[in-house]
């Protein structure tokens, strides 16, 4: 007994960063998914007939927070400086790709995985050069010059060969331009190549890209799709897993953020719920390969999300649950329609909500108007007033992000921490790999 | 060695609930801290002369997140209903203090912990018979019953004594009236009391007393003192620290909530500040009496606070901390003087905002209004504009509240919980008694 008590004495003296890596890294971002779209995905998908509101699988994975200004002059980040703090463990500028604030290039986690000899991959349901996967495997002083961060995910090399193994999301509009089809280029240097959601399972092995669409993948809620991003997570893992050194795989939920930025409630929850099931397929897989970790957060928050406003102290998801489509979408439909009577059977249908004679009056105006988000905003507004969600900006806030992580080293992602400390900690991993 | 792994696996093994239970337990309430409340105090005590944001004592004891749900027909939860679950381990309706759905009695922890021989006290910059503390001392139907509450917390005898051995904070107004003296019964049961704030040294032992102010504390931003609830919850661990079989404290930062309530940023902050000196003194407790399990947590989120809003990258703390004064207070100061250049200047004085003849005529106007408010909100929001703080309500939102934990078992309130997991596990800490 006395040994094993001067043991575990031994063990507590160790320092923190001798520790065995985890051969894979899930590294999974919802994009503007902070702490109230947690708790809201929650009591969306909150069973009414059941007493107890029951975890969901962002809860069962909590282990911390994290802070998440940039090195600007505000604490209020984009997604730009975020992923570049999320991807190279350094703070940079809004806007920055990968870049310090002298616009000198700062090594990846994915460039160093690759140079390490360990398989990689993004999947975004954005285009593949936004923001969030652009920070992983490129470099820009902008994140506007999409069409160079596109060129760079072909050009720059590591051992003669490009950054990512495996490339899946959407955005053709920039890889097959008419200056340049970086397609060819990627095809000839032995990238099996779909464009097909449902042709996935021509991919085979590694390197591989999927671009599904021009742009971003479909909105969740507009979609056919429960879920688009969880079997693109699986088909990802699949080819990953053949990896002899492992790999590391970032995810993002790319629209989350999306629909905040749009104070867009109904679409917020539909990607949460899309993100959530690509966590579930990883989470599995962590099951299956203890030698996994799974680490997911946000960069972070959008659109400063309540739940209740206006005073009254409720939060309604049987009125979002009813939402059938997007505000952009609702938009788009009600705007082919002429006749009024049409309009609001329409608007019903697609939100589950009546409107009175002066708030119809305001729908057809806001409509009627050249400008397409006036009718779009009137939209919302209707949903967020009927279920009691606020919103405070169309833009980002401050707020901390949360942290969850599962599998190998989990517990090294405990408490309240720098969003650069995450990347930090998985850039040691990866060099720890043999 | 092999007897040492074998004691580790044996180790981890062995059921959660089996623990050395922790002899003294601090329990401390940020009512309404939100998790933007604990990010946005970061980055206003942050000196913008260093380029790193250095953390907080709430972020270097964050632990989990918990979810505060009542058992009502709404996911968002008033103070009483959750003081409720955190006091008892039970849910139940808004407005309920220690009552169930049928306004049936529900034990608290420190009916249990007098029971069991142990001290137990609370501190609150509220009235002592406010929604939180009452949870913890009485039941009743109604948090707005105040005067049947402090009835109890002298007549509700647990072996013959009242169930607190400290109370402090304010509230003389309840516990002195026409129709009875509390103060006169609490004093021949054995109570020390005292009733002004710089005479806390004339409490030297158990039980005692201080309502130190008719309804609740000032609010800190008015106040000459950097801290209240700091040197209140020194004296409190002196008092209860000699107790025998330890001790239960519960402490309350009150008034974060309130300043939420009024969407006043600059209040809320010197809260948020108060509070945290009160941990201060808290950690310092734990730090010198390893049996004591320090837990921190919040009952809900008030306001639907961000930082940032309205479509802008910025949250300006430079604004926030030159407000000297909350907004009913500058409102009452201004509404007192005639002249407008006199109120344009001792704005100015009072907020650092310098305004435009349009604006200026915004805060005329709203100061002649009958009603206060109207004036206080002018205010406010000239400050909420200037340093982008958006709020989304006067009242409670449904977002999970940070929870830390420090000391002995403080490793048991990691992850997301709801708010009731919180108080149960410190009930079962406290049976553990000997």
């Amino acid at each position: 007994m006395r040994s094993a008590v001067l043991l575990l004495a031994i063990t507590g003296l160790l320092p923190a960063t001798i520790y065995a890596a985890p051969k894979n890294i899930i590294y999974m971002i919802g994009d503007g998914m902070g702490p109230s779209y947690v708790s809201a995905y929650r009591y969306y998908q909150h069973d009414p007939a059941s007493v107890t509101v029951t975890t969901t699988l962002y809860d069962d994975l909590l282990t911390g927070m994290a802070g998440t200004y940039p090195d600007d002059d505000t604490v209020v980040t984009d997604s730009a400086a975020s992923a570049t703090a999320l991807a190279t463990g350094i703070k940079s500028f809004n806007g920055a790709i990968s870049v310090d604030r002298q616009h000198i290039p700062i090594g990846t986690m994915m460039q160093l995985a690759k140079r390490l000899g360990k398989a990689n991959g993004i999947v975004a349901s954005s285009q593949v050069n936004h923001a969030t996967p652009a920070a992983f495997l490129a470099h820009s002083s902008s994140r506007r010059n999409m069409n160079d961060i596109a060129d760079m995910y072909l050009d720059y090399r590591i051992d003669g060969k490009p950054v990512a193994d495996l490339i899946m999301g959407g955005g053709t509009q920039y890889f097959v331009r008419e200056d340049r089809n970086l397609i060819t280029g990627f095809t000839e240097l032995g990238y099996q190549y779909v464009d097909d959601y449902n042709q996935l399972d021509n991919l085979t092995r590694l390197p591989a890209m999927a671009l599904l669409t021009e742009s971003a993948l479909p909105a969740v809620l507009n979609s056919d799709y429960d879920s688009m991003l969880g079997p693109l997570t699986a088909k990802a893992l699949q080819l990953l897993s053949t990896a002899d050194k492992g790999f590391v795989l970032m995810v993002e939920g790319s629209q989350i953020d999306w629909c905040g930025h749009d104070n867009d409630i109904a679409c917020a929850m539909a990607e949460m719920h899309d993100f959530a099931q690509a966590i579930k397929v990883a989470k599995a897989y962590v099951d299956a390969n203890p030698d996994t970790l799974l680490i997911i957060t946000a960069d972070h928050e959008t659109g400063g999300l309540s739940l209740g406003s206006a005073g009254v102290y409720e939060w309604r998801t049987d009125v979002i649950k009813k939402v059938k489509a997007t505000g952009r979408e609702i938009a788009r439909q009600l705007q082919q329609l002429e006749n009024q009577q049409d309009i609001h059977k329409r608007f019903t249908e697609l939100t589950g909500i009546s409107l009175d004679k002066a708030q119809l009056n305001l729908l057809f105006t806001a409509l009627q108007d050249e400008d397409e988000k006036i009718g779009r905003n009137q939209i919302l507004q209707f949903i967020n007033e009927k279920s009691y969600t606020g919103w405070t900006t169309g833009g980002h806030t401050a707020a901390d992000v949360p942290v969850m992580a599962y599998g190998m080293q989990a517990e090294q992602f405990r408490g309240f921490m720098d969003n650069t400390a995450i990347a930090k900690k998985l850039i040691q991993f990866i060099q720890q790999t043999k």
